[in-house]
This record gives structure tokens, C-alpha cells and sequence, in this order.
């Protein structure tokens, strides 16, 4: 009775928007003995969690952490620690999650202003700069890899603009962390934030986020207290640094077990083989899909690896498609979201699931199905 | 390389304040494959985590639901949900948790009283009617089992001075739930927190909540907008309920099932059978305590049997005695907090940890250490 729902789960090929795949050391690790939280050994985990954490995102940043949520409490986090009312922030947005910032920012009564393009584009760097040259900002924040559309946005053109600005620079990496190069500290980020579910395969459940000095120090001369609790950095480094661990909330144990093995995996590959085979995967899907006679909704030089969008041609059943690819092949693609809802599937080549063979499988069968 | 450090893992016995010891179901349970968060396989599983919940917490609540963060973000959760600026909000405070509900309602720009209250003693009723009878507070807070203190706190005798009153009840029973009963429908709770690590003998990183209709309208009848994303019920609820099961965020899959086999597990031994391994462990531990000399902190009646505080006696080592008790017995109890910290020693009986052989084997160690 107790766990039988449990049976009707299957090794089932996640090509969506995240989760991807889990390789079986990151299964085998959420397994192990929970401990105490402030157990010396855990206390190992963790800091060598903050390693690797430093490594992938390429940043010396004493402040790079796993947050206690999935990836969006890792946007919270950058936000609600930076942010203090009336604070001039500027949003790129160009699909969902750069909406989700606006969403959030308006929350913490930041006053926000707003840099739309068009879904499936990228953000264009000329309004950007046009923009920044007429206001003050506090904060510039975009989405590098949106996973709502496929398109990798500009981070590092957009990172030059702000060169001897007094603005922080606040990037999501929820998507593109682990399957291409984030340069943390090479694109002078102050606050970036991840998710597990992606390239670093992982179940969802952990945020990694990285805060620069700077960002730490505007943190540290806010007038105001942090208006959330669970999130406030200043408190949270004490557990995670610092010769006292003060204990602040318990850590999700296992969860973290999980993700210090799924870095391990990872580095154990080597970042650029893993890029490479994202790369590969990726170059591999756009023929094969191709070879179906469907097209891809962003340009070239502005598609993401990890997540492709794929116009739907007229006359095709998304739903139908996406129904019968899970319910008869145990192969997980996404939906459009927004604008793009019925116009686009999102096929998902992160981390575990990149690779050549999954992409078989996918065109293979998506070949009996349209 | 990668997962060297996960040897260094073992059974420890987890009779500290959390994490409690975890059942092999749920270790399993964790290590299912990962599947999608809008996959029908586990909207199945989230619609049968809900019913348990909902039979554990006494409640028909139809929001009943595990939130994705640890039990601190499920006291975020009720807090930034019901709170508006200018809130008037009293906070019946005993330990380090009713503080902090202090720290974040006052983060929330609430209108905080507090009654205080000394710590390891219960609140005191009377005080509270006087308090209620002064001036109106749209929400009273408190803390049901005081994990700093060991301190059972009179809820139901508090939810009595709220007959008739327009005030929301907001209760914690992150530690009580599945060692005591908690009475959400009887005792009129409007919103209710727990966490996974305490008698659920989950690993740490989910926060069940459950909101009354009368919480719900609250909420909905907000003037100004959450001031928080990640935790906005009026957003999750679509997600975790209704037709269209609407994206929020990614939700942290594998360890929902692990919840979904902890509650399994606990169901199946049955709640009361349950709440008497508590009790008779407790009584048990009091006992074997007592045969070594050592007293309870906390008064008979108000005591929680999944949480004994120990007073320390004089002339022995808090820290040499607990790092014995780890190092070389690969056992964990807790230290005391705040006033408390170095006087006491706090002991779980939590969950799967509630069983007279793991008393046995503590009160065995302790004896040939003190």
C-alpha cells in the first residue's frame, strides 16, 4: 500500500525543459544515510559542494552556494537580497523567466523598468546600452539561457556595457549551467543564480547561487532587513562558512548528496567534454530533425544546445504528439509555454540526456508518429 | 573521485532534533527514477501525498500540501501569505521558534506583539485571553512543540479563546506532527506548517502547510500582492490542484517521493500505534535518564515525548560528551540553544528513531561516558 504508486515509474527518457536524465551515481548518493546537518562529515560535503559550485560557474566567489529550494528560489534569493524598495532595477525580458523576474522584482516594490523583445529572439545589446545610458540602474538583470524559448542571450556584450558602472550585474543560469560556459567572474556577475534539473542532472530541488563582493556588500548596506526569513544570504553564509556553522535551517541532507555527486560526475568528465557533447548532441538533433522536414524556431547563432524549440508544422496534433510519445515510448518532451504555447515543442538535450543515442531514439520514433 | 566522500557515511543513530532516522521505504523511495513534474504517474503520487497529509494533520483542508523548501519555509509560507503591511499579529514566543516567527513577521512589516513566555515552560493560557482581550490581532501564532525546549505548548486550550473571533490561528508543528496528534479541524487552525526530518523520518527539504477556507479568503482578499514568488500559495495551489495543473515552479520530484513513502509508511503502522511507540519510548528514556542520575528539564505535563530536554549535570563536558557520543559511537543528540546552550542536552525520539532499543543503546553509551 504504501509505496505502490512507486511501481509505476520508469527510466523514461526526459527530453523536456528539466528534469533530464539522473545517471545512477546521483540515484545511488540520494540513497545513502541521512546525517546530522551539522555533522563534521556533512560539513565535508558541503564544503566540497561549494568547490565545484566555483569551478562550474568559473567564479572565485566565497559566496557560491546551493539554495534550500529549486530554481526559482535561487531567483528569489538574487532578488530579495539585492533589492530594497523604490530600487531602479532593469529587466531583459524575452520569455518566461525574464517575466518571472519582472513578477518578482514588482513584489519586493523595486521600481522596475522593463526591455522587451520579441520571444524566440534575443535581447538586442544597442537598446540595452541606449537604455543604461539614460537611467541609473541598481540592478541590470537577464536570462542567459531562456528556457521558455531556446535563445541564448548575449551575456557577455551585455556584461561589457556595465564596465565602470556602479550597477550589479544579476544573471539566471538556471538552464545553462553545466552544458555551456558560464564565466562567472570573467562577465563580472554579481549575482547569478541555477537550478539541479538541468545540465547538472540532478533531481529539482537545490538553487546554486554565486554573489560577488560587491553584491555582498550591498547587501550588507541595505537600510532595510531582507523581507524573507528563509532566504536571507547574511544569515545563510554562517551555516555554509565561517568556523561556527550557526545553524540557521536544516539542509536538505540528501538532496545535497545528490547534487555533490552529480557535480562529481561532471567534473569527472571534464567541463569541455561535457560542452562538447552538448554541442554534439545538439548539431545531431538539428539534422535529424531536419531530415523530418521540421524547423527550428530560433536563428542559428542564437540557439541554445541544451534546449531546442521546434516549430510545429500545420496540420500536426501538439498534444496528440506529445501524449503519444510519453504514454507509448516513455519519452518526455515539453510544450510551448506563452505566446509560443501550440506553435513550438521544446526538446530538452541537458546534461545526462545529451547525447547521440537519445536523439536516435526521439527522431526515430518521432518519424512513425508525424 | 566524485562521491569519495559518501563513504564516510554510516547509520548513525539521529536522536538529535532533526534529522530523524530514516526507514529503507523511503531511502528507495528517493532513488526512483525521476520522472516529469506534469508527468500523470506523478500527479497520481502528489494527489495521494495530499490525501496523507491530510489524514495526518486531521484535516479536510483541500490546501494540503508539502511546499518546496525545508519546515522554515513552511512558516514563510503562512507568514508572507497571510501578512500584509501593518498587520496586527501576536506571537506567543518560548524558544528559538516562536522567535522566529518574530524575526519574520516583523520582516513582513506585521504589527508584532509578543507574549513571552520562559523558556522550557509552556505558554501560559491566561496571559494570552488577557493579551486577545486588549486589542484585535488578525493572526495568533504558536509554535505547538518547541524543538529548543522539549516544551508541549497548550494549543487546544488556546484555540478555545479564539471562539467566535474573526482572528486566524497559525500553528507550527514542525516537530509534533506524527509523534502527537495534531488536530488542525478541531482545534480551528487556519494555516498549519510542518517539516520532513522531524517524525516523519523524511530526509529534510519538504514543508507540508495546510490553509483553512477561511486562511484562503484571507489571502485572497489581500490588498497588495505576495511579496514573495517562490511561496505564493495562490500560484502553487493551481499547480497542486485543479484542472489544468498550471507550471509554477519545478517541483522537487524525488524527494516527494520519498515523502510520499514516509507518510506511507506511517499510515500503514497506523496513528495510533504511532503516537504510542512515542510515548512508550519517551517514558523509557525518562526512566533510563533518571537511572543515571540525570533530570528533565521540562515538567512532566508539558512535555513532548519526540524532544527531551536533559539538564546537564554539573561538572560534565556538554561538548566532550556529545563529540564522544559521535565520534565513537555513532550517535547524535542535540545541544541546547540560546539560554539554554550548554545547560541541556536535547534528545529525539522522532519518528523511525522512537523505539526502546535505540534508548537502550544511548542510555548503554551515556553510562560509560558520564
Amino acid at each position: 500500500m504504501s509505496t505502490d504508486l512507486l511501481t509505476t515509474l520508469s527510466k523514461t527518457l526526459l527530453m523536456g525543459p528539466g528534469p533530464s536524465c539522473v545517471p545512477d551515481q546521483v540515484y545511488s548518493a540520494l540513497a545513502k544515510d541521512t546525517i546530522g546537518h551539522l555533522d563534521s562529515r556533512f560539513i565535508a560535503i558541503m564544503d566540497e559542494i561549494k568547490k565545484r559550485l566555483q569551478t562550474l560557474l568559473q567564479t572565485q566567489n566565497k559566496l557560491t552556494i546551493p539554495i534550500s529550494g529549486t530554481g526559482s528560489a535561487g531567483m528569489e534569493t538574487c532578488f530579495v537580497n539585492l533589492i530594497e524598495a523604490g530600487d531602479p532595477v532593469l529587466i531583459l525580458k524575452n520569455g518566461v523567466f525574464g517575466m518571472r523576474m519582472v513578477d518578482l522584482a514588482e513584489r519586493l516594490r523595486a521600481d522596475v523598468d522593463v526591455l522587451e523583445f520579441e520571444w524566440g529572439t534575443p535581447v538586442i545589446v544597442d537598446a540595452v546600452k541606449k537604455k543604461l545610458a539614460q537611467k541609473f540602474y541598481k540592478i541590470l538583470a537577464v536570462v542567459h539561457a531562456e528556457t521558455s524559448t531556446g535563445v541564448m542571450n548575449p551575456v557577455e556584450e551585455i556584461s561589457r556595457l556595465l564596465e565602470g558602472s556602479n550597477s550589479l550585474f544579476l544573471v539566471d543560469c538556471v538552464t545553462s549551467l553545466g552544458g555551456i560556459p558560464v564565466k562567472t567572474d570573467e562577465w563580472k556577475v554579481d549575482a547569478i543564480y541555477s537550478g539541479t534539473q538541468k545540465c547538472l542532472s540532478c533531481p529539482p530541488g537545490l538553487a546554486p547561487v554565486s554573489f560577488s563582493d560587491r553584491a555582498i556588500t550591498a547587501v550588507k548596506a541595505r537600510k532595510t532587513k531582507i523581507p524573507n526569513w528563509y532566504l536571507d544570504l547574511t544569515m545563510i553564509i554562517n551555516y555554509w562558512g565561517g568556523a561556527t556553522r550557526a545553524y540557521h535551517h536544516t539542509a536538505p541532507i540528501n538532496m545535497l548528496y545528490g547534487l555533490y555527486a552529480a557535480l562529481g560526475v561532471i567534473l569527472d568528465e571534464g567541463l569541455d567534454k561535457v560542452y562538447a557533447r552538448h554541442k554534439a548532441a545538439h548539431d545531431y538533433l538539428v539534422a535529424g530533425l531536419g531530415s523530418l522536414g521540421l524547423s527550428m524556431t530560433v536563428t542559428p547563432e542564437s540557439r541554445l544546445p541544451m534546449l531546442n524549440s521546434v516549430n510545429i508544422p500545420d496540420g500536426v496534433n501538439d498534444v496528440a504528439i506529445r501524449t503519444a510519445l510519453i504514454k507509448d515510448h516513455d519519452i518526455e518532451i515539453g510544450a510551448g509555454l506563452g505566446p509560443l504555447a501550440g506553435k513550438i515543442w521544446r526538446i530538452g538535450l541537458m546534461g545526462h540526456t545529451a547525447r547521440t543515442e537519445n536523439v536516435d531514439r526521439l527522431i526515430a520514433t518521432l518519424k512513425t508518429l508525424l
